[in-house]
């Protein structure tokens, strides 16, 4: 787990802040849960390894010695969230469209990019089937990041029924789907070959296992399967023309639908699908969703679209998400349909910092002027000075020991504070201050009254603004 | 533990961002750390009862069984900080000022405005022992809860020194110096008579009682020790005239001057304290310092200065803070000086509340407009509409189904959305839009291409602004 120190949270923030800002303009509103839930409400959500990456918290008093755990650290924000419809079912709009910006903690090893606290920005629809609330999912997710500076993500997009249409039709047993998808998820680490091995150690029939590969591997990501995320694959998939995405969608969507034939829940989703690219034309989303059946996503809640976003310079995902309509009846005993879409903040950190995509102001921080003590008597005019100063609006710093000026100004120079001002005592007896400006050097005397607007002028604007809000 | 819903984050929100951007002017900066610390870094920095007070965390994987706990959550955002500091010493300017907004977790009994996870606004500066941090503190602090709208706090003041030299001169052993100041923080809720009781049961010499109780709780508090807050009391303890506060505060310590006599360590409190009134003249604080010789803040990592924010209509504290000198030592075996205050955001949020000081648009929030589906088959109509109006800055929502248009519009009302558009057949015809404004129930048509501008127009300016950001 990490300490965020200034500049970090200054990055996180603005990413955070822009996220939010998008969301809103999609009509969702925020929701905040408790770090701590009871420990029954997560367990069994996530699967049997996602048990055990729970972290669980002792019981209190004289229950600490047993050893036992009552409650257990947010583990993702959907669930809670379902636990929040179930709870607050009565007071809630019938359409509850939410985003939640909160940290998550996993018991994971950690590695480079994965730790055991980060944060998700998800956003969720509760109250409808309508594949509008796919569509403005994607939507909102793209015009996220489009926003944060991303050209060149893809919107991957597959349906959980397409999945299983393929498998049963493909003769492989209901029973064996489960492990059948867990292997497909692994399409990308292991490549086709990887999971080719694995169905036969789960004993896969040899035809089955090849016809699944052939559709969902094949024929999901088009000729080129991404064993390797090489320079090449990623140049593949992330064609700078949206028109490369189109032919590649229906011509997949035509394939599957002829695969499976008459599975209707199948057709149901490649009509969902064929529904979700048509409702998404003219939406930040258009230009970004490639349909790939071999996108599986690990969570056992999803029941209809599944969507993954990435960016051809990360392994793995920026985020991802779907549709989960039987997770909130786990809580309330009624059936309530829902769909998300979860950014992982970390990730696109990662990205934006070696891609270096963040604004001047952002990378900055700080404040923009440090008022110097001309000596001890006088400290307190260097605070009335200040009070002054940040009445005008600009972010101001006292030195607060009279030490000696070249000492004050060494510190200044550390900071990467702009401007350095003093009131000596000529300058007080002329009702003037003492400008110096640390990124020229240059030095100048303004009058006491106007030094706010005066200081204002000297600072970068758009620097300035940023900073002050 | 709460669930913040859309409303409750919104006002939250709204305090947290005025706040940070206060203290941002101050020149503090944002730091963030981990919700888990190792548990060696919180035990024993918050006396018996704070030990007993932190969740603690089962070790995991084959060390669960064993009911170990390794970790912890973040108890208060000091300790974090303190361990931050000696952890980057080398990374971090010579002074430090640091703001930090998170929540803080304590296994207490829930009571009213008492909650197990609540946020804590903290601002330090280390690395000097000027009084300029001091009064820096206070009048950021009070800037803070004035840019909330609050007029009528009193920042009370003391010192740890002083409560010392008190307690020395009244013949009180260094030994129970510690209990002496338990009881004395107890004076706003047993009352003197409550404390003297304390004394006695504590083995005190009853004229050693007296003359600390004549000291600290009288002389303190002026003639009416709070026995009860009474609203006689709360009166008396918040003059509108800040002259009462300034000749309170020369008469109070020219009382204990004279009462510690030659005591070195009281004295040099005392000039800390008139240096802090001093520095603090023409600042946000100026009006609002009361000194108040009975404040002991519970915490035993204080060294100086201490200060606690009040308004009449809250028992306890709004917040609070002091020096704490010794307190980073603790963990790089260096002494760094280092004072903060610490604002309780849940308390100031029971107050805003009860006075309803929140503006409108913190108020309000939720979509601008909601846009109606007109037919199953016109869904991608009304994305697209929406999209246009988003990209003309408005908050909008898209109804998902094809429901009934009365159904639509009892949904728009149950969710308090002021506007709602629908493209009908005809108006997509003309290249217009419908309108209705559910405030007054007016209806009328808009041309498509200005419709972003012309709903713009229709809402309030003020809201709309706000609700934008």
């Amino acid at each position: 787990m990490r300490d965020f120190l200034p500049a970090d949270v200054r990055r996180r923030s603005h990413v955070i802040a822009v996220i939010r800002g998008v969301y809103e303009k999609y009509g969702f509103e925020p929701l905040e849960t408790p770090a701590v839930e009871n420990i029954e409400t997560l367990l069994g959500k996530y699967g049997d390894e996602g048990n055990q990456l729970i972290f669980k918290i002792l019981k209190r008093g004289e229950h600490e010695a047993s050893g036992l755990a009552d409650l257990a650290l947010r583990y993702d924000l959907t669930v809670p969230l379902s636990r929040v419809v179930a709870e607050h079912r009565a007071t809630l709009p019938k359409f509850f469209k939410r985003y939640q910006i909160q940290p998550v903690w996993r018991a994971d090893r950690p590695a480079r990019g994965r730790f055991r606290e980060f944060y998700q920005c998800d956003v969720d629809a509760i109250g409808s089937t309508s594949p509008v609330v796919e569509t403005e999912l994607c939507a909102a997710a793209c015009e996220a990041v489009q926003a944060l500076g991303f050209a060149d993500v893809v919107l991957r997009l597959n349906h959980r029924a397409i999945l299983g249409g393929v498998l049963d039709t493909a003769g492989v047993p209901t029973a064996s789907h489960g492990d059948a998808l867990v292997a497909l998820d692994k399409l990308d680490k292991i490549g086709v070959a990887g999971v080719r091995a694995e169905y036969e150690q789960r004993g896969l029939r040899a035809t089955a296992a090849e016809a699944v590969l052939e559709i969902l591997a094949h024929g999901g990501t088009g000729a080129a399967a991404p064993t390797v995320r090489s320079a090449e694959a990623a140049e593949a998939d992330w064609p700078a023309d949206p028109q490369r995405h189109q032919s590649h969608n229906a011509a997949v969507l035509d394939r599957v639908t002829a695969f499976v034939a008459s599975h209707a829940a199948a057709l149901d989703g490649i009509g969902t699908l064929r529904r979700v690219l048509e409702l998404a034309a003219g939406t930040p989303a258009s230009a970004h969703l490639r349909i790939d059946l071999s996108l599986a996503r690990g969570l056992s809640y999803y029941t209809g679209c599944i969507m993954e976003m990435a960016v051809p310079d990360l392994v793995g995902s920026l985020g991802g998400g779907g549709r989960y309509d039987r997770l909130v009846g786990m809580f309330l005993g009624q059936q309530v349909p829902a769909a998300g879409f979860s950014l992982g903040l970390e990730r696109i950190l990662v990205v934006m910092t070696e891609r270096e995509m963040f604004p001047a102001h952002v990378a900055r921080g700080g404040a923009d002027v440090l008022v110097a003590q001309w000596s001890a008597a006088r400290a307190g005019d260097a605070v009335v000075l200040a009070h002054a100063l940040r009445a005008g609006d600009l972010r101001v710093e006292v030195y607060p020991d009279a030490d000696k000026l070249g000492k004050q100004f060494k510190y200044a120079a550390s900071t990467g504070v702009p401007l350095v001002v003093i009131e000596g005592d000529d300058e007080r007896a002329a009702g003037e201050i003492a400008v110096k400006d640390l990124r020229s050097g240059a030095q100048q005397r303004l009058p006491r009254v106007e030094a706010a607007a005066r200081l204002r002028d000297l600072l970068d604007p758009s620097l300035w603004r940023a900073g002050a809000s």
